[in-house]
């Protein structure tokens, strides 16, 4: 029922019902309910609000609907689950359950469930976010030397080493964790005791129950705790930055698993086939993290949309943001989950990477460079290796085939360039700033890399 | 088994496969699959690619399956629809089962069964945008009297009639059937016989299939056939147009819900109580709807984005579109249905909304257009009539009980005013331009509004 | 000033009036507001709500308004174009001019000048899809043989053709021209007439105003009329999708323009270089076009959020529906304009692309259907090439070089498998069926597209 | 000229040039550039990469070019700042201008620049967000006795005081200036020494460089440093919020300003009349910040559909970032300061507030608590009271009209209920728990924002 007490004429009409109650998305929340139910018990037993004796049987009637949800399956029967685990605890406990509901309303309890299952749930994900940074650490543990063509327009622009280039998404998602801890500490506030919006009669002890529930600080506004929704907000915000990452990532494997490219060898067990085509091995998976960046996105826009222009304090409206964040979060763990066993088991192609530079004039700026910084002016510098490429374009020629002499046709300085100017093994080499692609550099990089991800 | 045949190594990662499995959200075309099946079959018969027994044997299959499929539940053993379609068929029919797969692809298959579901969706929507406009219409009808307060930027702008305000949501309705038709026409093409990418090389007879399926046509072009998801971003586009109206009436309804406003009444079993407050009457269903335009505007996003960037021809990504477009289909349908149970079932308060035009100065425009219809120009008019304004509030006065010496203070031309000139329901009468508020011309569009509905 | 007359104690705040003016974005509807000023100017005279000769004067003031416009720059001085117009008409004509806001409101003036300029920005666009589109056609016509590899997840599927690919983006942007069509007939509706929100006292004639401005009819109810933006709202969904297409098409530019494609090169006028990489040549221009489609996306979220749960009649809000959907009409007006020059001046490379297929096990399917063909189940056929691809891919060969003995060995029917069927020429030829890529097929398609783009 | 040097046949094509060039909106990034320019140029000097006497002369000439920039006005003639800074180096020092350009990129630069401005843009906010905390505190000192209504589901619920409501918008924007200030720690990092992509063979100092510039380090990734853009898809989440949390109270404005609340009077000089109605004072800024949220989140989903599944390293639609940061910081900007001014001019009005609650029944709650007080279970006092309000509505009574007698009635307990029961003086008084709406307790919230609000 969604009324109490005797206001009301009529029962409420079936369909709206089914309209307006939030049972089948809200129940995954359970645990939390409950856990919240206790804190709040205690507190009423601990301030004398209610007896001690009622408290404990409160508590024991919750602990007892606790331990029977893992095999409570699809919950029915109530419009929300705090009104399913009420009803359940009357059954257990008796009237006395009745008192739980003391100094106590949907409105805060509502937003403290939320707030206590995002918590979990953010800190799976930061997890995760580590497991899909580790995948990538060992993949460039392994490949420091591996040179392959760094693109900028997805033209070979100058060589890169591959472990740079996974180094790259590691610290996207460095970002992200930084996010997600930023985070967590601002949403970890306890809205609990708030009431339905002004607070409450009675003596609570609110900094109890937020020591009992592992928040760092009680909520300073009983107006703002109850129609507060940055806490789902920002983290669909957060999630909607990791999914931009996954999505680049994503990119890459499906570029990178082109006959064309042909850097990465998917494990069968991740790819697909067609049911048509025979010869086919899709990188699906990949694909579908691509694509499901615009669900987290869509869901972002969905919250900020939905919170839009609401008075104070509590509205139905903020109900719709549950499935919204749900989806987020279970969107994006499933993308990190997919692409950390991907990485797990994919190959890289060493051979297929060192082949794609040939040829491809990514050592231009080498030549460039090194008038540079003979005191040749950059721009002056790029003009003349312009008509070097321009050269070898017409002539078919690539730039390792030409030797010192042909060099020197287009500046006299090139007399003086070593032997390998232009290798992409020494322009690599040659790129030691910090930050940069020299293999040695690097490997600077993945030790810091390797701190920051212990943190 | 997301492969056929020889070519893989591996079984896959059953986590992976939990990941790009689209049953649990793709059974609900199980029909449209079944459908689309039934007509390929024909299809396959009637051009001779299989034997007219093979077919009658194949179609004798499906629609036992098609019969099942009402107390089937919830479906699982299959990556997808297609799949659990085609295995069950195997149960049945044994190993003729498989011709079926004969000039067809998944590609070109998922798009029609995704057509199919939608074009009925949409026609069911259609329907309930009618049944929400009938309820609109039966209370303009018994309110082509009723005055309130019309408002721009909130703020009492000049009186109008109920059933002028009520019409101008019909007419959004009826934009919004209007948009559904034109994407009806525009999606009701068939995507089936353009194979995986690049048609087929039997002799399909696709007109066949799109009559037996109800298309109105047959794709042109084989790529854009399986990778055009235009039909469900112009459907969310089309539904998200809707959302937005719904949440404007939604946002009507709680405003007037207000005991501030106090206009509307509504039935008490769509209204909810408070946990709490025991003298709550929320119109929560009205807060959802306004929320959940959230939902849908986030939909469309999604598909867009998903779609962003795909180069031809099917990918992955594509499957992403069928659980935003379903959620904004249930969305749609879940708000259309409950506003219009609302609107039969709610009472308007003639009575408030008349006392709301009191004292709040609607008519000054009418006293403005008294003097620019004796020639004097607006502007002036206007500024004549803002002092009248000022001195009323100055002396605590009302409009209505000015003398028409009191006005011609302003203006000596005040002295040929009718004695009605500051009442509402003069000034309501006086605007008969077409599209205007006054009674008779409420009653001419309410006449036209009847003949659009029927359409 | 943003008020007139004597209701206010004080002038406006400056900075406020810098935050609430249009006149930096709504000036370049100068041109509608005066057209749709002579008309409203030219109605009223024709009723004889002013007098003929006052029409002619005001009506010869607002000629001389449209014939200065063009050369007059940034417009300044007034909070809106409306005011800016009316002011100037002041100085032109005198106190007359006071005369022309008779029967009008800002409300149904804003909403004209927006239909009426958006009208005109619409038809532009639809001329630019069409010149987009010829330059599709062109290089169709030319390319009805050329063979590149059709890919499905970016995995070589089956040959296709050229014209074949590069009708699909015809199709597309021929749905676009549907669309935008669709929105011209909706949209084109009068407002002018609806007042402020309750029509007029004034004995307006509204057809005679809307046929002056090439209006199909007179909105129906004046509620609607000055507070729908549903043409802003699905005009910018119409141009999402546009967005949509053109961002498809430029990954395909950006992937065809990479050293591992190279199927396409750039006009050195629509390409550019590196300030660093002497060697570049990127297609910057595509990568705009792909990254613009988020703005347009993000624009039509704007309009949708702007719109939410604004209640009758006109909200200030609505006046930020300008800038949004001038932005997209300007993104998706050079978008257009750009590609199309790009797709002029571009050349493929037909040799590239049939070396693309070369071993790529593309006609795979082939050797499938000919065995389904033969009546063996399409399944199992499936599996019997699954395993000569396995086998191919384990001895490093490819498809092409397998002897007709070769293949006997997976299975005995191809013993009557014709010499060249896993040619890539053979494959697309065999794809007849409607909507498929066979040459003679395409030229048929083409046909119909060339009947479709005179519409 | 978009590039440089010998590669390329042909000039750039006008319209292209004009679609792809980014001075328009860049070179409001002008004084970012120079500044950029000079750390890097002395970086150049202090590592002898250029001599001290060259570093000298480009020093120089830079300066000159920032002292000039107030006063530039449009700048034209480059197609992006940077080349436009280039070319007016060259003119001022001559060809040793080019040596600038040693070891740097467009890549690194674009992004350090864009950094830079958006680092000042988002301390101008912070402090913005201040100002408005600000007004809103000087209301809240004022009104910590003022009553008013308190809102659930815009119904009346439970009394609280004004201060406490003004707060509540005091703690959103706490957190947004603690979400700002989290941006800023994680984006205040310089890409600069990135190069384009791979970092540089120059042995550059890095950290000099983000040390003149006040960068709290370097970025560890030269590819992740010129691919990057969480800078500005996080700052426009960060500002989404801002936005959202504005939307909220401008509503709370506009709601406050109807006539049928009045709680609220703007000062003359932020609201605007009407063209047409001249008792119009409508409050037009409200309206646009609350329409305002749409550009902003519409903006937040462009950045991040742009960014969505671009590969390593740069690519041009990054370009597309500026534009949609630019206008969010600039909203967001002209919103804040906008409200500020309305509510440093704005007035409460105390006695309609307290009128809103006569006869509200928003002391129901109190007296189904001091019945559970009693230690009748909280549901049963709330079933009670249900009763009580509605024999009140059907016998059109106010609950403050209740004698004991009457409430005894309804339950033998009322009969020990204080004289006061259903006063909404002793209800705000009775919410004194951390968080309630209790004046005393507001005073002690007061106290703390205070203390925040120095931070």
């Amino acid at each position: 029922m969604n009324l109490w007490g005797g206001r009301f004429d009529k029962e409420p009409n079936a369909a709206i019902a089914a309209f307006t109650h939030s049972l089948p998305f809200d129940q995954r929340m359970a645990q939390q309910d409950v856990r919240g139910s206790i804190a709040h018990c205690r507190m009423l037993g601990h301030t004398g609000i209610i007896s001690a004796e009622e408290a404990a049987q409160i508590e024991a009637g919750l602990r007892e609907i606790a331990a029977e949800l893992p095999d409570a399956g699809v919950l029915t029967g109530a419009e929300d689950i705090h009104s399913w685990v009420e009803s359940r605890l009357r059954e257990k406990v008796g009237p006395v359950s009745g008192k739980l509901h003391t100094a106590r309303s949907r409105n805060d309890q509502v937003a403290t469930d939320a707030r206590l299952y995002l918590r979990d749930a953010a800190d799976g994900l930061a997890g995760q976010l580590r497991d899909l940074q580790r995948a990538l650490l060992d993949h460039a543990a392994e490949h420091g030397e591996t040179v392959l063509p760094g693109l900028t327009h997805m033209q070979h622009a100058q060589p890169v080493v591959l472990a740079h280039h996974l180094l790259a998404y590691f610290w996207m998602l460095q970002r992200d964790r930084g996010r997600l801890a930023d985070w967590r500490r601002r949403a970890n506030v306890l809205p609990l005791g708030a009431g339905a919006l002004a607070g409450s009669p009675y003596p609570v002890d609110r900094a109890f129950v937020a020591r009992e529930l592992g928040f760092d600080g009680v909520g300073e506004n009983s107006l703002d705790n109850v129609s507060d929704r940055d806490f789902a907000v920002e983290l669909g915000a957060v999630l909607a930055i990791v999914a931009l990452h996954l999505s680049r990532l994503a990119e890459e494997v499906v570029l990178w698993n082109t006959r064309e490219f042909g850097y990465m060898e998917l494990d069968d067990s991740v790819a697909t086939g067609s049911s048509i085509m025979p010869q086919k091995k899709n990188p699906d998976l990949a694909e579908l993290v691509r694509g499901k960046s615009g669900r987290v996105f869509g869901n972002l826009q969905s919250l900020l949309t939905t919170m839009k222009g609401l008075p104070l304090a509590y509205n139905s409206d903020m109900q719709e943001d549950k499935e919204r964040i749900f989806d987020s979060v279970d969107t994006v763990a499933g993308c990190l989950g997919s692409m950390t066993i991907l990485f797990r088991s994919c190959r890289f192609r060493a051979d297929r990477m060192l082949a794609g530079t040939h040829g491809d004039f990514s050592t231009a700026t080498d030549l460039a460079d090194f008038l540079a910084q003979r005191g040749i002016p950059f721009r002056e510098a790029h003009e003349v290796v312009g008509r070097v490429v321009k050269w070898c374009e017409t002539n078919d020629r690539v730039l390792e085939s030409l030797s010192g002499a042909d060099l020197q046709e287009f500046h006299p300085d090139f007399a003086h360039a070593p032997a390998d100017i232009t290798s992409v093994r020494a322009s690599v080499r040659a790129r030691k700033s910090p930050g940069g692609t020299a293999p040695d550099e690097v490997r600077r990089q993945l030790a810091v890399a390797e701190v920051a991800w212990e943190l």
